[in-house]
């Protein structure tokens, strides 16, 4: 961590600076300047707060040079984090998964049929929204603690593990055979339920915010990681930007920079991302060419009639098509 | 609403569309181009799902001409909402508020004297953190509860309402006695939290998400307010855009754009916009000469001490002389 | 175009506007509703100015249905666009070409070395800086005429066609034996070196502003159309977010969004989008896998000693390596 | 400077960027921690290239911790700037300015009654495009020179001084008589054109990019006064955010932030912020309560029949209501 002192401080004030960064355990480089002076603070500052430092007068700004992570940090845990579903499915470190299934259950019918076709086609995990998170308060809301059970007959019946949204702590009471907790973009930091999670023995797959940056994600991760749980997945499912054409903006790059800086697997939404049906396959194809663990792609059997979301849903035959092209393209991968 | 259908739709595609709309009590305009056609929607489309017919192959894209929002929407409610608070404060319908204090409730004795100096600055609310949201997992986290009853007691002291923020549903049993009940930028979205407060009577003071649009920020009070509870207020706390020498972009139009299109009080903070003290005052009286219904200041009588967001916080002296800035402002608004 | 018209628009207000649209050759759809009224204007209304409708007062706001585009929209031109150099390489229509080169051309030795070394590897196309934009007037700046001089030696001596940037309309001169004229991102929207790009019979390589939307893009596209040189092809580099970690966000859907709704050929630059050469391999096969038709590659022969935008240059071994993944996924694309 | 140097660096590697380092005069402070070693750069960085350093395979990041301005720097020149123009008017340094005026020039008699009209309400400023950018090649471009000939009418008959865009280099023969140059958002960054400002002896205008940070639209500022002009202001006029409700986001925050860091007069354009003309006299005392040093403000003799952006235009009565008002808050200021 690096301070800068303002031209005016005092000598006295960056004393009592100095000594209260020793009584941290840390200790000082300083480089006095004609217009600045630099104090360097050397040893773990992981746990300093950069706003605490920030809001003294003298202090001109302060810059991180050490991650704020460190459970999540691939630098003290080099090797690949591998989650280990029930089922014996694995995620990360070299395999792939497919979650696909409807954005939001509606009926038993629906969810069994479409999770065959989808297994059929070569996804390994079921996904489905039972608890939905909608803006508007006179949307569907979802079939709730009921979706779930649709769920987990889709399971029983196809053998397909499952994923499903929590949205406030108190429903973790539903989810005690779902195989894989997903935390919706708008709960990313709902440090709440990030704390339940962490107390959880159940892989979580955590979604970044609409405008997040990899740096918040990670520290996410940390909550639920710092609470014991070590089985975490990240999500790239778009990010606000300006461009509104697209619903969010597909962040492609996430992908390679967060495998490059944390050991756990990373997941990609290309339904949520731009919004569009049309989209998916081309987002699934790059997703998949830039090196991620796996998708979460949107299949209804009836997209057209599909009560939420239904602009990105893939219809099971497309799903299909793109799948066949996704493996192609995951058996280059290992080739290149 | 307006749908925009592609070229290639099939006359019937296009009836059985016209005959679903039909059947949600709309009626139709059907005007047939070269390259497109067109489908307006006539009557209340509020709660039409636009993803719903988005999902149609036939639909190239829809345009919401209504706005989504109707009980927070001024046309349907012109008059100004006026909030009394249970010892006759008002805020809202040229009301005047500061509501100051410290970010973190820390000790009895810090909370007391701020109070004080806030009161006698002229601030009829006072605020302060007890549960705090913080993105590290390593971060103070906040005194709780028993922040919540250091700030009673100042109340008790000083005669100042209180406001305080809740981060779950669950913690609403800490809060029969605060005034105003606060809703992070975090938890804009965290809609089980907006469900349990449209449940209670206190008013609600609900920030803006860091990426979120005036229409999402009034589709969450739509949401308390759908609940029963109509005493909300919108509070512009900064977003979040590519600039970063600033914490946040302090959206001031927000204020402006809010109170055209909507009858809810408006409240700024000008201390998170920005992230740093030497902003707060210019933030302050550009929020008040742009007509904001009252102001979100972060006041502590050591801010070089402060255990969390220390640099946006003012000590009394200059707390003293912003609020007499503002006060001067107010006076000339009512004049021009 | 749909015209919101405001509750308290009198009757002869309207009648003012239906009289105006109806002078510009429209028809007229009017719907009137209990808060709002509704205009419709039926015919081409791509040459409308939608911000002289929104100034009257009695607007409320102004949608756009039809594209303000013409020349590079896809529906009034189906096909293709197939852009052909003089050396007979095509571009566009399922014709791949990798565009490689020295950010910044330096002496001919290096252009020369580095050019041999990407045509071995299977580019088409030599890239290389000779007119540089930098934010800091106290950096390099280029070479100039100089540096064209020596591109097109290495022209003569691998036969690869050349493609450079232009700055301003005046350096038009130089560029008489270059291939392709680069507009960097800066000037995508310079609309006096756009016109003078509109009369020039070469094929114009223009790169997405740092915050334009797919649609401003297009209408610069428009631009040089408009003024008779059709061969314009468009570039996707990474656009400006929140996101800091990385230098720009690279908005990979624009890839397919743009082949939908324009016939212009579509390249990428993975180089610039973020900023860092570990990115360039997969946001290239990203890009690739998303059907984009070229790729635009910095590669360096020392990139440790290049003078400008060394981070995000490959070696010539690593651009081996990359070119070669990139087309084993366009062979997989075509059968997929 | 610092240099974050990755672990895996050989001995003789971090030697080499060291000598490298000492090469450009300046010394040396190097930490050696567990996972990562620091490289502190003492002395003058800000012809560093950042970019070069960070090519360096052995560097994980550079952060500067100097501005790369000098020029425009406050550190190295407190004193505000005052620019006095021909007539004696000053802006800056205490000094407020009201440049008003019609988007278009489109007819002498159209200027010269704005120009009287805003003169008697106070503004000492004519504005007025005669070059103007538009984003469609269908639009009105403008009267060009013929426009800055009915200006320089106007200001022969009311004395205004007058401000007025240029779009190129080679446009400069007609500003001979114009007495401040406006360079538009999007022209920020055309660095051909600052560089020939930078030789002009006449105060120039610039406007911040739509997706500029501050930094870089002073390192723009930093252009022109490094070719030998000092006479620059700078205007903040709205940023590219992700709200579209509002044509731009309106940065006040600028106002007072850029003051801090630069001697340069800091002007806003709250006609373009919004984009719509009810949002133009908030937004105009939001930005003098924030310490603004002049406002570029809009009015139309007619703006319901402005040829071009007329959304923001006000009409001149309403333009003396907000100049009484701006005029207020600027008699407060100086009491507070």
């Amino acid at each position: 961590m690096i301070i800068k002192i303002k031209h005016e401080a005092s000598e006295v004030q960056i004393e009592q600076l100095k000594n209260w960064i020793k009584s941290q355990g840390l200790s000082i480089y300083f480089s006095e300047g004609e217009h600045n002076s630099i104090l360097g603070l050397i040893g773990d500052t992981s746990q300093v707060d950069e706003s605490l430092i920030n809001a003294l007068e003298i202090v001109e700004n302060v810059v991180r040079i050490q991650e704020p992570y460190k459970k999540v940090n691939r630098k003290f845990h080099p090797e690949d984090t591998v989650i280990t579903l029930e089922n014996g499915t694995k995620i990360g470190g070299g395999n792939f998964v497919i979650m696909a299934g409807p954005c939001s259950v509606e009926t038993e019918e629906q969810v069994i049929e479409t999770a065959k076709h989808v297994k059929a086609s070569g996804a390994n995990v079921l996904r489905g929204g039972a608890f939905k998170p909608r803006s508007s308060p006179y949307s569907f809301q979802g079939l709730g603690a009921k979706g779930i059970e649709i769920l987990l007959k889709a399971k029983e019946v196809t053998g397909l593990p499952i994923v499903t949204e929590i949205m406030e702590p108190k429903q973790i009471i539903y989810f005690e055979h779902v195989d894989i907790i997903q935390v919706g973009a708008r709960n990313m930091q709902n440090f709440e339920l990030l704390k339940v999670l962490g107390a959880v023995d159940k892989p979580i797959l955590l979604k970044r915010g609409l405008s997040a940056t990899y740096e918040e994600l990670l520290m996410s991760a940390e909550y639920i990681m710092a609470g014991g749980n070590s089985e975490v997945m990240l999500c790239e499912r778009g990010i606000r930007t300006f461009e509104k054409a697209t619903r969010n903006t597909f962040d492609v790059t996430a992908i390679p920079y967060l495998k490059s800086v944390t050991h756990l697997p990373i997941i990609a939404d290309p339904s949520h991302a731009a919004g569009m049906h049309k989209m998916v396959k081309p987002l699934s194809l790059a997703a998949t060419a830039a090196g991620v663990d796996g998708l979460l792609i949107e299949v209804h059997n009836d997209p057209e009639r599909a009560l939420c979301d239904g602009p990105q849903s893939l219809k099971p035959e497309k799903f299909d098509d793109t799948a066949k092209a996704i493996f192609k393209i995951r058996e280059i991968l290992s080739e290149v």
